[in-house]
């Protein structure tokens, strides 16, 4: 099979592409598991050497508004597209066109080129529970309406709302994934608001302090970076006729309070670990973050045969083992 | 106040226009009542000379999807937009490219027209309970998600997002309205896959047959021109802040089933009118019609001030007076 990962340079699209390199099958069209031959990861910058020295790689970097460089990185013989690129919560905050052009435009151009590609191929599109917000009831249905209160939240409802259309008419095979935050994520902050989720467990764990911006009763909606991977290769391999009427779904997670986390981390690391948090708020990032639901219902999803993590201290535990080589800053 | 109305030539549309004229005041963002000083009709067709006559009005017929018409349509001094214009169901269904460039790229295109203008204009947008679809609550209420299952009602669903969020934002002070389906039109039928349940009740009325596609017992979700047309006037005249964290209301509306409309016919008009419905299912028309939502609950719209019709009956007997001259061929 032919794959192009989109966003693969960011956290996710590595792991996924290292997935699909090391399984080496997914579920094709036909229902039959087949290899991944080749493997374009398309980002900014390119993927690292551990996977563009893969043979079956092939590696694009540049802007995804480039529709020549979009049709590159997606040829007419493509099977599977995994279109996780974004700009993020607070970066399409921020500059509103570049959240439309990437967010929107570019969901839109890969729709348009899988249209006129060979057969139906598969598209797997990465959404956000950011799609939800305003005035929600407390658990979140996959029935509920989605009223997002940034553009972030809207560019992906409209992806969604595409891709079930482009599947109805059958132009796509697609399914679009409402990730919740993702934690704990390696490497850097960067510019999504929920980004703090990931820094108070991940710096702490390594002996520096990190700012909390948000207040402790704050609840949020996470999943695992092992269980996103696990349930992306998932929403890909399910037939087209799983899906039903819609072809979006919330995936699992689990919610938690912010001070559950920093309690989780204390329960797992110790208390000088969990004193590193410094609890300073910022109006900004608390504003956006409260916007989004705290807890959803996911029993689609558990229909569907999506996996869901155990909770907080399995899930640190996870991160100490996969990214920190199982040693901490006690 | 400068005003533009797209989609003028319609039948809502020509109603709209005759009723701002005549009324002469809309409510500004200032929440004072201002006079129409310039009323801009934009259509593929001129309005007729009986709005066109009025020195207010301006009238301009081209392609909506032309950018510089658009423009030309909505001066930088614009104060109010009613956004009416779309390809109908059927037709979007019909050709998908036609429906996306001017149910969804036409309203972002005048989005970003009001962005760039003189402070925050007003926008009514003519959404539609086409936005839901698939396998819906027996029920709908506003938080209910938009699972649209034509392209028609993807697009709308989409245009809502841009609204809100484009007003959340404070480009534009927009508003959504999910119409009804409107009954009964004068005129011809159109390309709507609801144009029937006009044609059932008009032709009839003045002696001709009309096809009815769709069984008796299918169940739809209807309302007047005349609650359609008070009902967009008082959207824009309502306050921003009125609306809280979403844009969109699902209008008043009443429940009936097509028996149900042709049982109201006969008792408006008798058995021999009634007599002349050829029941003769299309399976296509069928389909469609039984994707949406049969009944709402519109408790937002009340709260908001909305008005609402009696039932079919009254409905039929408004139409004769307003429509027919008091005159039915019995």
């Amino acid at each position: 099979m032919k794959v192009t990962i989109t966003g693969a340079s960011g956290f996710i699209g590595q792991k996924l592409a290292r997935r699909l390199l090391d399984s080496n099958a997914l579920v094709a069209s036909d229902g039959s598991r087949k290899p991944v031959t080749e493997l374009t990861l398309l980002d900014v910058v390119n993927a690292p050497d551990a996977l563009t020295s893969d043979a079956r790689v092939r590696s694009l970097a540049g802007d995804i508004t480039d529709e020549t460089l979009l049709a590159e990185a997606i040829p007419g013989d493509t099977d599977s597209v995994f279109h996780l690129a974004a700009i993020v919560s607070a970066g399409a905050e921020e500059d509103f066109d570049l959240g439309m052009a990437v967010n929107l435009d570019a969901t839109r151009a890969i729709l348009e080129i899988l249209r006129k590609a060979d057969g139906v191929p598969k598209m797997v599109f990465a959404s956000s529970c950011a799609a939800f917000g305003g005035d929600l009831p407390h658990i979140v249905e996959d029935m509920t309406a989605t009223t997002p209160q940034t553009s972030y939240g809207t560019q992906k409802a409209i992806g969604e709302l595409l891709v079930s259309d482009y599947s109805r008419k059958g132009f796509v095979d697609g399914r679009s994934l409402r990730f919740p935050t993702v934690v704990v994520r390696p490497g850097k902050p960067n510019k999504a608001a929920s980004t703090f989720a990931s820094s108070i467990i991940r710096e702490p764990l390594q002996g520096e302090t990190a700012v909390c911006p948000v207040a402790g009763d704050a609840r949020m909606w996470l999943a695992s970076p092992r269980s996103i991977v696990e349930n992306t290769v998932h929403a890909h391999n399910l037939a087209a006729d799983a899906w039903g009427a819609s072809r979006t779904v919330s995936l699992p997670g689990f919610s938690v309070t912010v001070a559950g986390m920093a309690k989780a981390l204390e329960s797992v690391a110790g208390p000088a670990v969990a004193g590193r948090i410094d609890w300073t708020p910022d109006p900004f990032i608390e504003k956006i973050v409260r916007g989004w639901p705290p807890e959803f219902n996911t029993k689609r999803a558990a229909a569907l045969g999506f996996s869901q993590d155990e909770g907080m201290e399995s899930v640190i535990r996870a991160f100490i083992e996969d990214e920190l080589g199982g040693t901490i800053a006690a």
